[in-house]
This record gives C-alpha cells, structure tokens and sequence, in this order.
C-alpha cells in the first residue's frame, strides 16, 4: 500500500476532493492511504503558534524550524522521501511522479506564509519541488495535484485502461486533437482521414496534428523534440 | 464580484479545499463567487451517458460535444472566457493568473478520460491551459489549483499583506532561503549577514542566493534572466 502523509495546517482540507472517484477506490481497495499531520500540534508555544518574521526583514512569516521539526521527526521513518511544495522546486512532471509512484511512503510538507525555516530544509534531507511558475496561498492545493498525478500511476488504480494521453506526452509531444459520435456535429464533420479505417494514415495524420500544437504552443517541448528526432 | 464557474463530471469535489482558510474569507467577504455545474445534467440520453469511443481508434473516452455544447451553451454569458484545463494546452503562470484575476466570471472546463470532442473546443472559442507536464485523473485537482492563483490576487482576499514571494517572482529569480526564530537551532545559526541590519548588504545576498538557486534548479528561468539583465 502506497502511503502520502501530509504535513499542512489546514488538515481539514484532506482528504476533500481525495475521497471521490477513483482515490475512494484506492482507498477502499487498499492501494492507497492518507495520513494527514496538523502541523500545529507540534508547536510548543501556549499559543500553539507556528510562524515568525523573517531575519533580515521582509513581509510574511516562515513556519518556525522547531515547530516543522518536531512534526517530521515525529512521524517520518528513516528513509522515506520528504517532499516540500514550493515555487523554488525543481519542477515536477510525469518522469518524477512515475518515480514517487514506486515509493512506499511520500511525506509532503504543505507550505504557507513565505515558506518554512531553510535549516529545516537542509537538516531534513527535503527535496523541494514546484508543479509550475504561479503562486498559490499555499501547499494544499498543490498536493491534490501532486498527488493525483502519482496516484493514477500506482498498478490497481486505473485497472487495465491504456492511456493515450500518456503515450502522446511520452513522445514529448502534445495530444493530437480527439472526435467522438456524433459524425456530424452542428454541420461539422469528423476529419475524413479518422474514418478511412486506414491505420497507418491515422497515425500519420494524428502525429501532424501533435507536432503543430506542440510547435505553436510550446516551443520548449518543440526544441527538445527536434534535437532527439 | 468574481465568479468562477466550474463545469465537471465531479461536482460533489467543489467546494471542497476551496470552502477553507481564505477562500472561505472571500466568500463571506463576497469577493468570490463559485457555480458549479453538472455536466451530466446536460446529457440528452436516457442513461445520462456523456462520453463515447473517440474516431480513429485509440483506448479512452471523449466527452461527446453534444453534451458539453449544451452544459456550455446553457451557462456561459457571450464575453465571458471559457477555459479547459488540458495537458495540451498553454503553460499557466503568474501573468496569465494575473489577466484572469481581472476578468468577472471566468468558466472552467475540467477534463476527465482522454478530453473533450475538437469540434467544442474551436466553435466554443475555448482557452486551453495546461498547469504542467504531468497527466492528472481529470481536471478536477487542476483547478483548485488554478483558482487558487487567481484568487489570492483578487482585490482584498490577502488583505494588506505585501508577498515577499511575488516580488521575487517577478524578478525572474527564484526564491532566497529565509530563516526565522530561533537564532541558533540545533546549533544552527542564522546566516550573520541577516543579523547584520545592513540593508544594502543583504538585498545583495539575498540577490546572489537567488541567483545561484534559480541556476541550480532552473536553467530554463535562468537563461532568460541573463538574457533580460
């Protein structure tokens, strides 16, 4: 069974949108568990607070060293992996989530305010990952993202659906553009070459179609084709 | 007031996280405004079926144009922008949160099997964005993100408060480590240039901080700064 525990101050954010579709059926079926910190239980001020300014000025608060600390050293089992969601990550992508997917246990740290305390970071052996250029109000968010992207890689999850989407991107090029019934829609048809029958045709037509929107939409993706075709 | 409206196979997930902290605020404060829509209600079958086979062949499913369409036609005010949140479509960052943020209502298509039929996506005048290169289970953990970034932008949702991170953002750099109370932790001290009070000293180790981490970890972000500086 695969294991994510969330370290968050909002805990009763989780398991939110995590408890429908196909994550009720991992649940249920065993594939999958959440465990969810509340960071706040670890502070051991009366106040039970967790952050402070900055050194060296600046708005916002960081997540106090201690606080974080203590709610990974009581919970993390040597040699897990330790994950914090931060724009100043490496960025996440499919090859990272396939990589998670054969972990036992993912701890992620949900972050708010300006961040958490870089001694922590180091101490801790965090590795610190971004899912893209935007700044949300915190990790929480980016968890559910992370962790549906890790999930529907874990064997049982999607059951025996091939997905083409996968395939496509693992070609490092966009989708080509999908039809389904019915052929004729509002006076459109389904582009002729999809109903010739004619396999080879098709898989022409559609990898056409998949180097125009990657050559229009995202030249990153169309550089790097290009130089391993 | 702003509006998202959410067109999904999974309404039950919204609110969800969206109902806490301060989303929660934006909706008493009546900044924010979330419509959730079922796209099932829009199925013209009797079995309430929304997706078929796609043409050409190719495992998964499209949601059928005809029931998207409907749910789109029966929603969407002429003007409005109507976004799908796909893997083939424009990376999503900071700016375009920022454009969105000043829209009115914004819908939001969420994907689920293997996407929706071409022909709505070019009669609809849809917006395809993608959050990053990874394949989720459907749209759905997408756009909390997606509404996240937009929301905290909006007039009055964060408050007063002055994001540190934004402005480091914005400089094309990626994060400076920061570091909070204690002083010394774990026989960790702060860096002294943080202590120093010196305030030209320590925009400029924050800067080369900056600087270094964003080569380390982002050769892409790093490229263009040089290029702009």
């Amino acid at each position: 069974m695969f294991i994510t525990r969330l370290f968050t101050l909002y805990p009763e954010m989780f398991p939110g949108p995590l408890s429908e579709g196909l994550f009720a059926k991992a649940i249920e079926n065993k594939l999958w568990k959440l465990e969810n910190i509340d960071i706040r239980k670890y502070s051991s001020d009366k106040n039970l607070k967790v952050d402070d300014t900055p050194y060296g000025g600046g708005s916002g608060m960081l997540i106090k060293p201690d606080v974080i600390g203590s709610a990974l050293d009581n919970n993390v089992v040597k040699g897990e992996k330790v994950i914090f969601l931060t724009p100043r990550g490496k960025i996440f992508n499919q090859k990272i989530a396939k990589e998670l997917s054969s972990e036992k246990v993912v701890n992620i740290i949900c972050g708010r305010f300006e961040g958490i305390d870089q001694r922590v970071i180091e101490t801790r052996n965090i590795e610190e990952y971004s899912i893209g250029d935007f700044i949300l109000s915190g990790g929480e968010t980016a968890a559910f993202v992370f962790i549906d992207a890790i999930l529907r890689l874990l064997p049982g999850v999607l059951g025996n659906e091939n997905s083409t989407k996968e395939e496509s991107f693992e070609n490092g090029l966009l989708e080509y553009p999908q039809y389904t019934k019915p052929q004729i829609w509002e006076e459109k048809e389904v582009p002729n070459v999809l109903l010739s029958g004619d396999h080879a045709k098709i898989k022409h037509w559609r990898l056409s179609q998949s180097e125009a929107i990657t050559r229009d939409r995202r030249p990153d993706l169309w550089q790097k084709y290009n130089k391993k075709n």
